[in-house]
């Protein structure tokens, strides 16, 4: 018999493979005098220092394979073993009581522990509490000589069950052997689960109860599509998954003949679908789904693992790559978008209260104008190299895009009274993530060359909910009409001065939205490449005008469920 | 000579009287060693219970004279006595190192102050670190049997000059001598400065140096309307000012003069004006000031200081003294707002990373039906005593609306099956502070009897700035064009579906704003009752018609300050 665990699809696909349980063992402290106290802070010096070069490795593996987010993760770790006051609060330990480095780790981690998890049981002490819990692990097992379990050692094709899975983790796999990924924990907005969107992998997460039920080399078919795993399938269940992933390739396979196609749909109009990037290695994801842009670069990258601001020559460097490397395609660059949860090393920012509705983007970019500087006069001196935008994110009311642009064009005439060459034709616009900026969007259209809506963020503070909170994660929906009527006055208010308008929150990948954004006017939408050529062969096979009635059905629509429902109804090849 | 300082007005208002500095002392404490632990621990057990009983005195008053939100922050100190860790690690401290009491509270203090200062600088564990300041400082005083400097002592009329006031000093003070107050510290948006509105008296934060410039006796003059203070003023300067007082004193009179008028704009049309309402002692302040009913009442007075939830009994005796005690003119009842940064001792909340977009108000209300609905049955059983309202806090989608109002209904069902007599015309309505529900105002309106505005929130969500936060609280613009028109949506949905529409944020006792929420249509305008006398003079002198112009202006206008700058050219008298 077969068992059949339930989960929450987190990836696409269908993986059969045999399971390779990563399973971490407790590290068990005895408390132990010493009459050596300088021999143990010795030792505990020299755990310090191994920890901290694994995890720099780690984390260069992590920014390499994933990108910034996880390699942020395994940055606040390093941050707390290069924190001088947690290594003198354990030295003191071993100075005062005379106890081993072991006890000295074990006592003060509890101590923080107690700390994070008692007395204020915040989602952001509780990622700390995470984070001191993975140091001491890693402190422990170099004073104990005792290994971690070790993602790296996987040398076959399987599939990770797994507790929950880290970044430190997923850094380290060799993706040629990751078959899909299973965990117990996990929910749909979980920082894993939207990580491992990008992993084109088939993944579940949230079954509760994988790594007690699953044995290692157990046989387990990963359903991806509909968040089922099953363990020992029969051969019945085998075959009749082998036919799904089967239908599953050859929808792949017919997505990929779009892939050096025009987005032109039925009644040929043009939309262009780019692709939101990060790393040179999602440029390369990028042309290989056929990107017709870049329609976000996130410039966030130059600036993580570093432990001073990058250069205007460095960062010069890079986005000539990305200007360059597209060809003559579109790359809209938006400066730095820090603050909220993404925060940097080498630009200190205080902890908030509200950290979204905080110190972040360009407030930060107005506020210290020698970051955003030398991020323009580089940006700009990389226009020439091929069709470059520049865009400003959370700009929230006219002052703030009128001093942002000030700025930039002060910057435009000094290197060009220097003689530096420069486009004539970089456009200007502006990330729309705000609900002013959407009250307001006829005001904004006189001014930029174009809207980005950055829906994400705008769907949080429309709704008041922020998504990463299981508790009112459930307020975060992307068909609802309030969405809806927002970005339709964004694109009209556009569209009536006579600029675009493109959409790059994971909105613009949802096949479901993808036919409203149509009707409605979008003219561009960036997303992960992986939804690229889905959301091409859906736009090819429409019609705008006959989008018409439903888009009009949507907008007066009373809940999200009521628009979903009316999408697939209009269209049923989105029913599956 | 005298001596300028500036700063920051805090509350309207002239006074002319001698300083008396409170000033904190500090309580040196040397590390001692003792040879008898227990007497060391029970001394320590008894500083808690002294501290105890003091801070619950202090609650108490502070409830009395101030409200819940004053309340609300001993209650964090209480919670720290409470907890069992705390005396757990100082009575460690003297069992293992064998030290004082007075050394153990500090060592313990210190070390939960170097985490919550040095490795998590947010605004959350700065409350906290304040608290625990607070904490150790009172231990201290009872170990160390020094008195802290104690507001009950003022014995005669006096400006009270602070580092900063706390809201256990403030529920301290007797009012009668308090003619005005002056401190250090202190912004536009920090919770005493909020606070000290509701004091009807002169105050003057952020001076920086007050405690070090003035000295107990000087004479001061308090410029509440103008942010200065003159230390040992000339004769000249008392002359000028005693003038000042004058005029503003007649300026007092006139507004006195409309209390017992309906307010009525010049052109005839009627506006309530209405008062926010947390207490009986605000009712008393609401009828003293002639509010033409109860625009907010905050229901979350009856949580505080309670160790369990209030009975349905105990509600329902509450809410007819406000139901009965307004004489037929409405009370509109807002059903419990907690989470945000509001917190109740008996709801255990969890922290949040972005607690202004979390579990809050109905959210909550929807979760645990079990709060929700004893509230409900009380104010239902409360109606037959005068005229209620009955609206939920924060409501973001209908489905939320029908899920509330189906409780309800399921309620007064019940209690009406059970003979209980119940008024016919319970209104029912909502609070619109969510910007999505502004985009389907059109939608709500068929439904819900009347909306109020709660503009503090609407205008957080609207700029995506938390206005406690001092790095944005620039974007909190009460007066931008995005507010209005989205004030303006909110009104002509509501209008045209033949609803009315009121407004509880402090936008509605705004002079600036005043005149464009008339020429809008609004309603109600529901405010600190200190408040009501200038908005009731203010729109019995305007003429809605004649506003058209200005609101239209207005509503086209590029920014806040450009609005402000068109109201005070059409309205001559707001200048000042």
């Amino acid at each position: 018999m077969s068992l059949l665990l339930n989960g929450l699809a987190a990836s696409n696909g269908i993986a059969i493979a045999p399971a390779y349980l990563l399973v971490g063992s407790d590290l068990p402290v005895q408390k132990q005098h010493t009459n050596d106290k300088d021999h143990e802070v010795t030792r505990l010096h020299d755990s310090f220092a191994f920890s901290r070069q694994e995890l720099r490795r780690i984390r260069d593996q992590a920014h390499e394979r994933l990108g910034q987010r996880a390699a942020a993760v395994v940055d606040t770790q390093l941050a707390m073993l290069g924190d001088p006051a947690l290594f003198a609060m354990m030295r003191q330990e071993i100075m005062q009581s005379g106890v081993t480095a072991e006890w000295a780790v074990k006592q003060t981690a509890d101590h923080y522990l107690t700390i994070f998890e008692k007395q204020n049981d915040n989602d952001y002490l509780q990622a700390r509490g995470t984070a001191m819990r993975d140091v001491a692990k890693r402190l422990l097992s170099h004073l104990m000589a005792v290994e971690l379990p070790d993602p790296q050692k996987l040398d076959h094709r399987a599939i990770i069950v797994a507790a929950n899975i880290t970044p430190t983790d997923t850094a380290q796999f060799d993706r040629r052997y990751v078959a899909g990924l299973v965990t117990d924990t996990g929910g749909r907005t979980s920082h894993f689960t939207i990580m491992s969107r990008t992993l084109s992998l088939p993944v579940v997460v949230g079954t509760k109860i994988a790594t007690t039920e699953i044995q290692n080399g157990d046989l387990l078919i990963v359903d991806g599509i509909h968040g089922k795993v099953i363990v020992r399938p029969t051969e019945e269940e085998l075959e009749q998954y082998r036919l799904l992933a089967g239908k599953f390739a050859r929808e792949q396979e017919a997505w990929g003949a779009v892939r050096n196609q025009q987005t032109i749909s039925a009644d040929g109009r043009h939309f262009e679908v780019a692709a939101n990037v990060g790393t040179l290695a999602d440029m390369e994801d990028a042309r290989k789904n056929g990107a017709e842009g870049i329609g976000l670069l996130r410039t966030e990258f130059l600036y993580m693992n570093q432990s001073r601001l990058p250069s205007e020559e460095e960062q010069f460097r890079a986005y000539k790559q990305f200007v360059a490397g597209m060809n003559e395609k579109r790359v809209v660059a938006r400066t730095l978008d820090v603050g909220g949860d993404k925060r940097l090393g080498m630009v200190p920012l205080p902890s908030e209260a509200n950290p979204y509705l905080g110190f972040r983007a360009i407030r930060i970019g107005l506020a210290r104008p020698e970051i955003l500087r030398p991020q323009l006069r580089a940006l700009l001196r990389a226009s020439v190299y091929g069709r470059l935008a520049i865009m400003f994110p959370m700009v929230a009311t006219l002052e703030e895009f009128h001093q942002a642009r000030a700025i930039l064009e002060e910057e435009r005439a000094q290197l060009s009274s220097a003689g530096i060459p420069l486009a004539q034709n970089v456009e200007l616009g502006m990330m729309l993530e705000i609900p002013a900026v959407a009250m307001m969007a006829d005001i904004f259209a006189t001014e930029v060359d174009f809207f980005s809506i950055g829906s994400n963020d705008l769907i949080q503070y429309l709704f008041a909910a922020d998504r990463g909170n299981p508790r009112v994660a459930y307020l975060y929906q992307e068909l609802h009409p309030a969405v809806l009527r927002t970005v339709k006055r964004v694109i009209d208010a556009a569209h009536a001065e006579g600029k675009w308008v493109g959409m790059c929150g994971e909105m613009a990948g949802n096949p479901l939205a993808a036919p409203l954004l149509m009707g409605m006017g979008l003219d561009e939408f960036s997303m992960n490449s992986n939804q690229i050529l889905q959301i091409r062969s859906l736009i090819k096979k429409m019609n705008t005008r006959q989008l018409q009635p439903l888009v009009h059905r949507a907008l007066n629509a009373q809940s999200a469920p009521e628009v979903a429902e009316l999408v697939r109804t209009a269209i049923p090849e989105l029913n599956r």
